[in-house]
Formats: structure tokens, sequence, C-alpha cells
């Protein structure tokens, strides 16, 4: 199973492919799409669409995990944030991948045991999880990293719990 | 000129496709995008993608108005809208159509007048600057038809102050 993470940013969106083989995860890519040369706010929006594009044709993942957004102390910077990401579930959607929303606080509950863990320490479990250690992962890219790991992990927790008879776990 | 004007929703989204030609406007199409049969949030955005694309693709509008939106009392309400108004964006920008965004208070100002003007108020004056007395317009509609006449009278003023030498007005 393949998913791509998704951190929505208005200026710098995070996004992470992990790929899931047996019970080993990797992560086959990483990075940022960063939108400070857009001349108007459409024309962004449009670099982080045709940015998930390039990566999703790449890698082809079967889902997306993009993080919930908070509501920010300023209402405006929340509100550029909406935005973005509803362009983003609008570009997901039209990739034909399907889009599953985590809050921060699941995810670092997922991952860390702990939802009020700094992104440092998400980062470290994302480095410890995919055997990156030493690597360079930007904070935006090991949150979306984490949102792929978090959905892999409630995924599989699902499937144990559906999976009918005695292989029930 | 033709503008399409938008009035952003999460459930119904207003358009209106109002063509200037010398000094007279005429309204070319209206209505809404209705997205209550989506199974998924992001089908939904995709459903409001896919109506914009037909009515720019038929109408071939050279401009959008998209009216902003207000921080509404509840946040989540505000959340909702806004990650619909950037799916819009996003759309016109694919669609290649550059987009113009214009406050509830400038698009009345600009039309009645007014600022406070209710909606009933604005459609009325949208029926008498299209002559579409006794037409039925849903209240999204004529919000999206109000926002691309705003834009065709900023546009028209705009040009008048450019434009250099005696013609000047």
């Amino acid at each position: 199973m393949r998913v791509i993470g998704i951190d929505p940013g208005s200026g710098t969106t995070g996004y992470g492919v992990v790929e899931r083989v047996n019970n080993r995860c990797r992560a086959l890519a990483w990075g940022t799409v960063e939108t400070a040369g857009a001349a108007t706010y459409p024309a962004a929006l449009r670099m982080i669409h045709d940015g998930l594009q390039t990566i999703i044709q790449t890698h082809q993942p079967a889902f997306a995990a993009v993080e919930d957004i908070f509501y920010a102390v300023n209402p405006r910077t929340s509100f550029k944030l909406a935005q973005s990401r509803g362009a983003i579930l609008l570009s997901l959607e039209l990739a034909g991948v399907p889009a599953f929303a985590y809050t921060p606080l699941s995810i670092k509950k997922s991952l860390v045991g702990y939802g009020r863990a700094s992104k440092e320490q998400v980062r470290e479990m994302v480095r410890l999880l995919l055997g990156l250690r030493g690597q360079e992962i930007p904070i935006d890219a090991s949150d979306a990293l984490a949102a792929a790991l978090c959905h892999i992990q409630s995924y599989s927790a699902r499937l144990r719990i559906e999976r009918p008879g005695p292989s029930q776990a």
C-alpha cells in the first residue's frame, strides 16, 4: 500500500509518499511545494496542484492522508490555509486519489503516543520508523510523512478489526 | 466583455455570466451548482469544478469575479466556505480565467450604493440592470450576477481613469 501524506500550507505544502510492504514502511519521496514565486494566489494554488499531480503520477499512491487544519489564532491565516486545503482536496479528487483527513492530534498520538508532541519529536519518530536517521527532512515534509504513516497504521488496525473469523486479532 | 460571477458556497455555489456590449449589460446564464448528492467532500468540490468548467466552456468569460467570504459567526462554516473558495480559484486558474475578488460590501456599494443592502435589494437591482424583471433568480445566483456586474463597473471605471489625453473623463 502506498500513501501520500500532505501537510497543507498557503506558502509551503509538505508531501511524503510512504510504502508499506508486509510490516515494513519506507519513504519513496518527500519534500515541499513552494509557491513564493507565484504572481497571483490562484497561480500559487495551481503550482501546488501541478506539484501534486507530478508526484502522484510518479508514485501512484492508493490513498492520500491530509492533515486537518486547526483554527489558527489569526483567522486570516487559517482562512488562507483552508483555501489551500480545498484546492488540494480538488487536486487529489481530479487525480483519483481518495483523501482521508487526520487531525494533528491524532497523527501525533498515532506516531508518538502523545498528542502534544513537538514537530521535532514527530520528525525524530518519522526518521526512526522510516529508517531515515541523519537525513535532512524539512518540517513540513516530516509532518506529511507522519500523516501518511498515521493512515497506514489506522488502515492496518481497521483491517485487523474487520477481518472476520478465527484470524481476527 | 464577458464576466463570470461566482458566489462560493459549500453546499450551493451561485454563478452568473454577464456580457457588456457598449454600455448595455445582459445576463447570458445564471444558476447554482448543487453538491448535496456528493458522496464525499472532495467529490463535492469536483462537482463544483465540473460545473464551472462546463459553464466556462459554453460562455468563454474573459474574467471571473469571486465574492470574498466574511468570517462567519461559526468558524467551522467559514472554514468550509474557504475550502470551497480555494477549489473554485484553482478551477478558474485551470480554465485560464483570471479571477478578481470583491467583498460583499464593495459589491453592494457598487450596485445599490449602500454597503448594508439586503440580498433581496441586491437581487432587485440585478433584475433592473440586466432587464430580468419578473424572472426567477435564486439568491446565490443573483449574488453571483451582482459580483459580475461589480467587476464590469470597476473595470470600466479603471479604463476611464487610465485612458490618457483629452478623452479622459
